[in-house]
């Protein structure tokens, strides 16, 4: 693309390193930014400067949070010996929007990716480790997504953790309410089948 | 949503105000931001704020410029004679990358479009306007896109102009160069009938 502009040239390639845009979307946006009042580029500006200057990670559960500690892990009504391992905070946000859970977190910051080079060490599965070993944990709930990853992060987790005798549970994989049999995969419906529960328990939801 | 930061919270509204990004976008990019080295963000942040508080608009044609006049307006091989009248700078940016124009531009700023709001003082019509009055332009190419509203500020301009005696053209309409005949629509393929030009001149391209 030929600019007119080296300031242009320049906004447009900060935008399109952002995963998903373009150099034409990222035109888009510059473009639109200009036709914009100046104080809404300089507070976009200033919400991701300051985001990625302030923001802490709870010590404990490894959530984007404000504070040392996150509102959960801070919250005395939520059970800190119940732990939910997630891959990231969205996640967290997706069970919390549930309303379901009254246990605490664990964020690892991804899975276990050797195409990607994210190992082990690259997530926080150490002091999750410290953590059970401590024995501060009753329950270790794996909700990681039900991929070749997710399983591979599940198994060395849980590897690790054996030793220490902790109830791990793993997070239903069903047919999605509302959705029909005939259009559901085998591997769902057959998992589904095979850790059907008591009739009763699906009427307490 | 429920965020657990503030701050991750103002810079995902700040990110989702931009066209065609929406909230769930927003996190994505904000959680990838996160990821990055910290000059990531503050290179974007800078590039973004300085684009809008820095960049001039060319003060003969109103195309983005970092300078007074723009480098096409500058450029001594350019005939300020003829002057291709354009939407905006992505116009500006396509017409140039096709290297077949040697004219100057003036940029509109955008069509006359009732519907969003937009009226001829909006635009840039009245500099354009004084430029042929001045008589400094012996030939206006019109460029806009041939929509309801780009038609409309073609004629709109067309008759401010008309009492000066200034040759208007407008940019060739037809089956585009590769096209099959049979998937055009008709209206333009009519256009390319009636706007038959010698076989010859078809060559020197």
């Amino acid at each position: 693309m030929d600019f007119s502009s080296k300031l242009l040239e320049n906004a447009v390639n900060e935008i399109s390193q952002l995963p998903g845009i373009g150099k034409r979307t990222a035109l888009r946006l510059a473009l639109h930014l200009l036709r914009q009042p100046e104080e809404n580029t300089s507070s976009l500006a200033e919400a991701i400067t300051k985001l990625r200057s302030e923001i802490k990670f709870c010590k404990r559960c490894h959530n984007i949070s404000d504070f040392e500690l996150c509102e959960i892990c801070k919250n005395p009504n939520r059970n800190p010996e119940v732990v939910c391992v997630v891959e990231d905070v969205r996640d967290v946000m997706a069970i919390e929007n549930t309303s379901q859970f009254k246990g605490t977190y664990h964020v690892l910051g991804g899975k276990i990716s050797p195409m990607d080079g994210i190992g082990p060490n690259d997530l926080t599965i150490h002091s999750l480790v410290e953590k059970v070993k401590s024995g501060t944990i009753k329950e270790l709930i794996f909700a990681l997504s039900s991929t070749m990853e997710g399983d591979t992060t599940n198994f060395y987790i849980f590897k690790q953790i054996e030793p220490f005798n902790v109830l791990t549970t793993t997070i239903a994989r069903g047919i999605a309410v509302g959705d029909e049999l005939e259009y559901a995969d085998e591997v769902t419906l057959g998992r589904s089948i095979v850790n059907r529960i008591p009739f009763e328990n699906s009427l307490k939801i």
